[in-house]
C-alpha cells in the first residue's frame, strides 16, 4: 500500500489599477500607495526609474520623497531590449538587498516603459521569493498593456521574453500627463494595442479611435478624448486578463496581433517596435479574415485607413509568406501545438482558428503588398 | 473623475505527492506521470539528475526512458551550496530551450537532493514563465521537506536562498528505496525535519521516532517502520503547507527550528548541514521553552536523548548568545518585524512568541553547554 496526497489550494490575487494625474506633485500622495489601510505608513522606498525618464522628472521625484520624509533610494537604469536581461535584474536585486527592503510593507516603485517595468517586476518576484511592487508606466504601451497585467520577463540568448514569471503588481498607477514627452512613434506604438482591443471586442472603441486617434497622436495623449479612450482600452484588457491572469487558457483574445509579431520583432531590419509589429500582424490578420469572409472589404479599408492615419505600418519588407508561416508554426508551438489564431469577425468580435494555411498567408501578403508597395518585398508584388 | 479597477482573481493550485517504490524499474510507470488522464502521452522528457545520483542510477534511468521509447535528454549536474546559483539555473534553462520543451505537456523531471530540486524548480518557473516539473527526492531531507512544498531558490552573493519563487511542482514522487545509499550524516539530517514536525504537532510521531529513529538511521530508511514514520511526517508537513503555501501567514509551525538556523548554516565552521542547524536551533528552542515552563525538564531530556541517539548536534561552538541574538533579529526582519518565534508547549504542540530576550538566550545556551561541553564555546561554560 502506498500513500498519495492531493494538495489543493489557491492563491488569491488582488491588485489595483488606478488613474492619478500629476503623480510627482507632492499634493498627490498616490505614489505612496501601499495597499494598507493603516495610518502607520512605512517610510522607506526603493524607486527604479528609466534613465530617460529620470532626466525628465528625476528632480521632481526626489523632491517628492523628500517632501514626505521618506528614506528612499532612487535607481536610474538605462534600459533597452539589448539589456533587458537577467544581469539588469541582478542589478536591481543587489540594490533591494543593500537597502534591506522589507518583505511586505515597502513596495518597490517602477517608473518607466514596458522594459523597465518587466525588469523590476521580475526582480521583485525573485527577491526573497517576492516583495510587492508598483508599476508606473511612462509610455502609452505601458499604460494600456505592460503595466496592467501580471507578466514579467527578460530576454535570454536572443529569445525575447524567454525568462519570466507571472507576478502581479500591488498596483499600477496610470498618469497620462507623463506621456506628453514621448515621440510620435512611441505614441503610435501604444495606439496599436488600443486598436487591438477595439478590433477584437469593442466596436465603439474603434469608432472613438477613428474620430480621435489622430488627435491622440498629435497631442501626445493630452487631448480631452485621450483619457476616456485609454480607459476603455484598459477596461477591455483587464476583463480578459482577470479571468485568465496566468494564461491557463491558451486562447486569448488579447493575443490578437501577436501571432507573427514575435518573429517580426526579432528579425525586421530596420527594427519594428512591439506595437508596430502588432500592427503589421493585425493588418495581415484582417486580410486573412476578409479572405474567409469574416469581415467585409469596407471594414478592411476602415481599419487600414485608421492605421495609416496614426502612422502604423501595414506591412514590412521582411514579410515573406515563408517567414510568416514559420512564425505561425513557432507561435503554434508556444500555444501548445494548436494554432489558436484569432481572427476578427466584423469589427469588435473575434474567433479562434486552427487551420490557417501557407496559401492563405501568401494571398493575404500579396493583397497588402499591392496596397502598400513601399512596405513590401519586391518579390511579393 | 478618475477611474479605478480592482482586479480580483485566484490561481488554483493542485499537485500530487505520492509514494512509489523502485522508480527506475520499467515495470513502474510512475516516472512518466504528466497529470493528464489522456492515453496520448507525450514522449519527450528532460531529466535533470544530481551527478552523484547519476553515477549510482544513471544507467537504469537511461534504460527506463529507452524502454518507453521516450525522446529524452538527461542532464547530470554537479551541484552543491557553492553553485546553487543563478548560473546553474541558466545551465538548465539553456537545455530546456535547446530541447524545445513544450509549455504544458512535457514535465521536467528533477532527481536529486534539495539543492538540485530547488535549482530545477526555479528554472522550470522562469522558462517561458513556467513549465510543469516533477520532484523526485533522493535525500531524506528532500522526501520529508524540500520535495513536497512550493519553494524554489538559489543563493545570491553569499545570502542563502535570497533569490527564488513559490512554484509548486506537478508532482513529488517519494521513493524511499533511493535513500539507502545516503551517508549516516545525511540520514540524521533528514530526521531533524521529521523531529520538527513531531515536536510542533504530533506527539505520537515523536514516540515512533523514539522507538525506531535509531533503526531508521542504521538501516538507511529500509526498516519496515521507516515508511509509516516518513508518511506521518509528510502528512503533518502538507497540512501546514496546504493552508499557507505562499507563506502569507508569517506564523508558520514548520518554521520551528528555523529561527537561528540560517545564520548557523552560513557561519558555522566546520559547516553544519541544514538539518543539523535545525537541530541546534530546536535544542535551544526547547531550552527556551523549558525556561518559560512550557515543557518539563523530563521532556527536555527525552528530546535531547532522542537527538543524541540519531547523532544530531545540540549545540555548536559558534553559538554565542551575541550571534544567536543577531540571528534572531535578522529572522525577525524576514518575518516582517515581529519575532514570531515558535516554542513547543509540551511535546506535539507549539505557540508563537514575540518577546524572547538576549538574557533568555544566554541562559539557554549556558544550560546546553553544560550538558554538551564538547560542542560549546569555551567562554559559554
Ligand atoms: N508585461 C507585459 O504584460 C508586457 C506587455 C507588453 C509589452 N511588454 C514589454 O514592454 C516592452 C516595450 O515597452 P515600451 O514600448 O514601453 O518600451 P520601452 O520601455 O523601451 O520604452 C520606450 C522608449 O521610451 C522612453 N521613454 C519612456 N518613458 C518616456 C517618456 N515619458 N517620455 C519620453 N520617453 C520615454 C524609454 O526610455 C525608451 O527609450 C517590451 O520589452 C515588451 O516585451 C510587456
Ligand atoms: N524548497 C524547499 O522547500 C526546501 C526545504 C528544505 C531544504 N531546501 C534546500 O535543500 C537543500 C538541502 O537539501 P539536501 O539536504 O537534500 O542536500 P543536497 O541536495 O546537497 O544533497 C546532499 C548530498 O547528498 C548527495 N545525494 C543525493 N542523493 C543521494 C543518494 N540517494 N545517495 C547518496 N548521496 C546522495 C548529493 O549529491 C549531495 O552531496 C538546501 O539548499 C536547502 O536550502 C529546500
Amino acid at each position: 500500500m502506498s500513500a498519495k496526497w492531493s494538495v489543493k489550494t489557491q492563491l488569491p490575487v488582488h491588485y489595483t489599477v488606478f488613474e492619478s494625474f500629476d503623480l510627482f506633485n507632492p499634493e498627490n500622495n498616490a505614489l505612496l500607495f501601499d495597499g494598507q489601510n493603516s495610518s502607520q505608513k512605512s517610510l522607506r522606498r526603493v524607486v527604479v526609474v528609466d534613465d530617460y525618464v529620470e532626466r525628465l522628472h528625476g528632480e521632481r521625484i526626489r523632491q517628492y520623497f523628500q517632501y514626505y520624509e521618506i528614506e528612499y533610494r532612487l535607481i536610474s537604469l538605462s534600459v533597452s531590449e539589448d539589456n533587458k536581461s537577467m544581469d539588469t535584474v541582478f542589478q536591481v536585486i543587489e540594490e533591494l538587498n543593500a537597502f534591506e527592503v522589507s518583505r511586505r510593507s515597502e513596495p518597490v516603485i517602477a517608473i518607466g516603459g514596458g522594459v523597465l517595468m518587466d525588469i523590476v517586476g521580475l526582480a521583485a518576484n525573485l527577491f526573497r521569493r517576492g516583495i510587492p511592487y508598483i508599476r508606473v508606466p511612462t509610455t502609452l504601451l505601458g499604460v494600456v498593456d505592460a503595466a496592467i497585467g501580471a507578466k514579467t520577463a527578460v530576454n535570454f540568448q536572443g529569445h525575447k521574453n524567454r525568462i519570466g514569471t507571472f507576478y502581479p503588481p500591488l498596483a499600477a498607477i496610470l498618469d497620462t500627463t507623463l506621456l506628453q514627452t514621448l515621440s510620435d512613434r512611441q505614441i503610435s506604438n501604444g495606439i496599436a494595442e488600443i486598436l487591438k482591443i477595439a478590433l477584437v471586442k469593442d466596436a465603439e472603441l474603434f469608432e472613438l479611435l477613428e474620430n480621435y486617434g489622430a488627435a491622440i497622436l498629435s497631442s501626445k495623449c493630452q487631448n480631452p478624448e485621450a483619457v476616456p479612450i485609454i480607459r476603455r482600452s484598459v477596461q477591455g484588457m483587464l476583463e480578459d486578463l482577470e479571468s485568465n491572469l496566468w494564461e491557463e487558457k491558451l486562447e486569448r483574445l488579447v493575443d490578437y496581433g501577436h501571432t507573427f509579431c514575435p518573429t517580426l520583432e526579432l528579425k525586421a531590419v530596420p527594427k519594428l517596435l512591439h506595437g508596430e509589429a502588432v500592427a503589421v500582424d493585425m493588418a495581415i490578420s484582417v486580410m486573412l479574415a476578409y479572405q474567409r469572409s469574416l469581415v467585409t472589404y469596407q471594414e478592411v479599408e476602415r481599419i487600414y485607413n485608421f492605421m495609416r492615419s496614426v502612422r502604423l505600418p501595414l506591412l514590412h519588407p521582411i514579410c515573406t509568406p515563408e517567414l510568416l508561416y514559420a512564425a505561425l508554426q513557432s507561435t503554434t508551438k508556444h500555444r501548445n501545438g494548436l494554432q489558436r489564431f484569432p481572427l476578427t469577425v466584423g469589427i469588435g468580435a473575434a474567433q479562434f482558428f486552427h487551420d490557417i494555411t501557407y496559401e492563405e498567408i501568401k494571398t493575404a501578403v500579396k493583397a497588402i503588398a499591392q496596397l502598400e508597395p513601399n512596405a513590401a518585398m519586391q518579390t511579393s508584388l
